[in-house]
């Protein structure tokens, strides 16, 4: 028939990619822009989907929410459902499934598949960095940087423990007891030293626990951590690429990060007097957010600039834009950041989770039963080597030494970041490599229910202590 | 000294380029992801100061905010200070001020920034397309969809003449006074016929007459006439490229047009049920904003997967989740909507600056001399034709008609599009492709003040009428 014809032509047209894209005029690498905003689309309704899906679930469940974020991640991610993948993860665009949603619904052509999947995952990695920058802002304003002060000391302390402590017994145990040779053994025992702010923060300031001692204890030695975490990868790669120590390269990070953190904290009254001026200045739309996003931002920039990292930059603005009680705007601001940060700071967890690949637990893989044998040790050393640095908190009166240590444990991203430049560098082994993502997926996901129980036990005894808290 | 040369090696390393970014695993391209987000993170510095301080100025000059965002946009952009710019405007990485500064500052690798340059405007077009399907999405929030079926006789009305008297005079002119062929003249003619959704909305929002009757009849026209203004871009594209017109192309957007918007519209309760029943069973942060912006995001897809636009997906699902103000949810989500609509729409209004390109003013260059005497005809057609279908609103008791019309100005990105299409297919010579923009810049940059005089001439009497809506 005629008619029927007619309208299969019509309604076929886009699932046979005939359409022209005519508002789309492709760059010279091949995308769809039109395409790149339809696929980007797409995928914040399944990351939306999947934080809210797992963070509610979770939530119900009587977990921290940010676990069910990272749960639905996986979920929709590399090990299950291929909706949000990404190119490191050494796929390309055909086993992406929005990829192909878009080839089948939206007429993208097949040649303009590769260069869109990679521009839409470029899109999605800068929103969920964004992400994790609006979180670390978004702790830093919560947080008070006297306080933070009061703790300084312990932190470097617990920083400092947690970081050699594992290390140590990571590297000797890789050595003497699964005879691994000295670089990748020191770069299994690397990966054991970092703690991932993000996971830590977040399950902190859901269950409130954010402004009690053991909260900024934690905060502090987290970031310490990081800049450490920082330093060590530095160490490790340049020893894993050339077998020698960039001495420079360390000496640089070490000032950088020094000059940095101090210099933001001495400088805090005045982005805090240039924030107060301008947005009390301001009549329009956004009055108070867009002058503290801007100081987020460029802090952000600085701390990526100085290969320190974004985040750390955020966190400092969040921490110098202190006494924010004191004015309208301030009072302002620490309202309207929240749900800025509620739509954004999904995305970063989500992708933590999309990028998760649990296919290191299939057994029938030769390498990953050697693996999961060392990810055993792996893990052992991970949690007993961070909750017992939270036992070297000293003279502070009743603190909960446990929950310190035990909000050290998630690795989170920082632990991907080590397997990912230590597997690139090919310094080590398949085994060695599925054990160390092992233990960051099992520290990541342990730690914010762990953190929950260890604060829920010892509830009475926070309250009182945070008393003296805001 | 051996101590100042120690300092000014740590010191100028990064100067020099020679940190090896450790924690950037560079990607198949050549970008550097870390790179991409220091980009992203500067060019969102320099995007958030021109959009407070243009829109601050402007507001203390009595002119509408968003028009000295745009003038913010055109300062930072490819028309003066080169630091937000794109490759779209045949402009390569050495152009970009931010590339350059991240060479200097942060060891970006001269290899390495024409990808990081290409990731990051991409990044960036992201984020200005997701800042316009915020607004829209806000607007259609704003709006009322039963005042919207009200005018909706009017605004089909207003819109095809809109579109028909510009059509036809540009068209006509163009033959007959400037002696071009039928394609180009045809193109420029549909040029004409193009409306600013973003700009007027906004504009209507900043001076609070969107709930007026004639704000709701220029958004139901500016909608209708953006569902035209693709559909004659189709028409003209496959004119221009194969002197025919794609006639299934044309009736599939014109059906597919229809009943999204009609489905949209009639599955409105649907959707509205939908998100009262999740965002009320949540209990976790972002209970309201992330099923509202899922859906939100959703019909944007939709709208973008059929060749339509992204935005009026965006705008369909702010209409469709009505009578917020009977829920504690929708109550909670038009206040919460406000702080992210305002870190994110600037960001669309400062790109669309920055992608003006003032060069074509410049006399010196013989096409824009002829370009320019073109450009007053098509200003003075495209500003008398708006301005005349304001007047085709018939029986609905006193309305400033003037008002709408002047409403209908503005040509915005949907007429530099028009533009690029035109130039990239080859159809339109040199001074016609300079008159065309002139023309949209013009009437961009000249309709929000207008709209802000022709409404406060009106003051008391659009109060009156107003009074009836919310």
């Amino acid at each position: 028939m005629a008619g029927s014809n007619f309208f299969s032509e019509i309604f076929l047209f886009p699932l046979s990619g005939k359409i022209t894209p005519i508002l789309a005029t492709a760059t010279e690498g091949g995308a769809e822009p039109a395409m790149v905003v339809a696929g980007v689309l797409l995928s914040l309704v399944a990351i939306y989907i999947a934080s809210k899906a797992g963070g509610e679930f979770f939530n119900w469940l009587g977990f921290p929410p940010v676990l069910g974020e990272l749960v639905g991640g996986v979920i929709i991610g590399i090990s299950a459902l291929n909706l949000v993948i990404f190119p490191e993860s050494g796929v390309d665009s055909s086993s992406s499934v929005i990829i192909n949603i878009l080839q089948a619904t939206a007429g993208l052509s097949p040649d303009a598949a590769e260069a869109t999947f990679e521009a839409q995952s470029e899109v999605l990695e800068v929103l969920a960095e964004l992400g994790v920058i609006i979180l670390l802002f978004e702790i830093g304003l919560e947080s008070n940087i006297r306080e933070l002060k009061q703790v300084g000391i312990q932190a470097i302390v617990v920083a400092t423990v947690g970081v050699v402590l594992p290390f140590v017994a990571g590297t000797a145990g890789m050595i003497t007891i699964f005879h691994v040779s000295a670089v990748p053994a020191i770069f299994a025992g690397a990966a054991l030293t970092a703690t991932s702010i993000g996971i830590t923060s977040r399950v902190l300031a859901e269950i409130n626990r954010l402004n009690t001692k053991e909260g900024q204890i934690i905060l502090g030695a987290a970031v310490i951590d990081d800049v450490m975490g920082i330093i060590i990868l530095a160490v490790v790669a340049s020893l894993a690429k050339t077998g020698e120590i960039d001495i420079v390269n360390v000496v640089y990070l070490i000032v950088s990060a020094t000059v940095f953190l101090v210099g933001a904290i001495l400088l805090g009254r005045q982005f805090n007097s240039v924030f107060v001026f301008f947005a009390e200045k301001f009549k329009t739309r956004g009055r108070a957010v867009i002058p503290a996003l801007t100081i987020a931002l460029f802090m952000s920039y600085i701390g990526a600039a100085i290969h320190l990292e974004a985040i750390l930059g955020a966190f400092a603005a969040g921490l110098v834009l202190d006494n924010l009680d004191e004015t309208e705007v301030g009072r302002e601001l620490e309202k309207l950041i929240l749900p800025i940060s509620d739509v954004i700071v999904p995305i970063f967890f989500v992708t933590v989770g999309t990028k998760t690949n649990l296919a290191v637990l299939n057994p029938a893989v030769p390498t990953n039963r050697e693996g999961l044998v060392i990810a055993i040790f792996l893990i052992v050393v991970a949690i007993v080597g961070k909750v017992a640095c939270g036992f070297s908190v000293f003279g502070l009166g009743p603190v909960n030494r446990l929950a310190v240590g035990v909000g050290m444990v998630p690795r989170g991203e920082v632990g991907l970041v080590f397997a990912a430049v230590g597997s690139a560098s090919g310094a080590l082994s398949p085994a060695l490599n599925v054990a160390i993502i092992l233990m960051v997926i099992l520290t990541t996901f342990l730690a914010p229910p762990l953190l929950k129980v260890v604060f829920g036990e010892a509830e009475a005894e926070a309250e009182e202590v945070s008393e003296t808290s805001g």
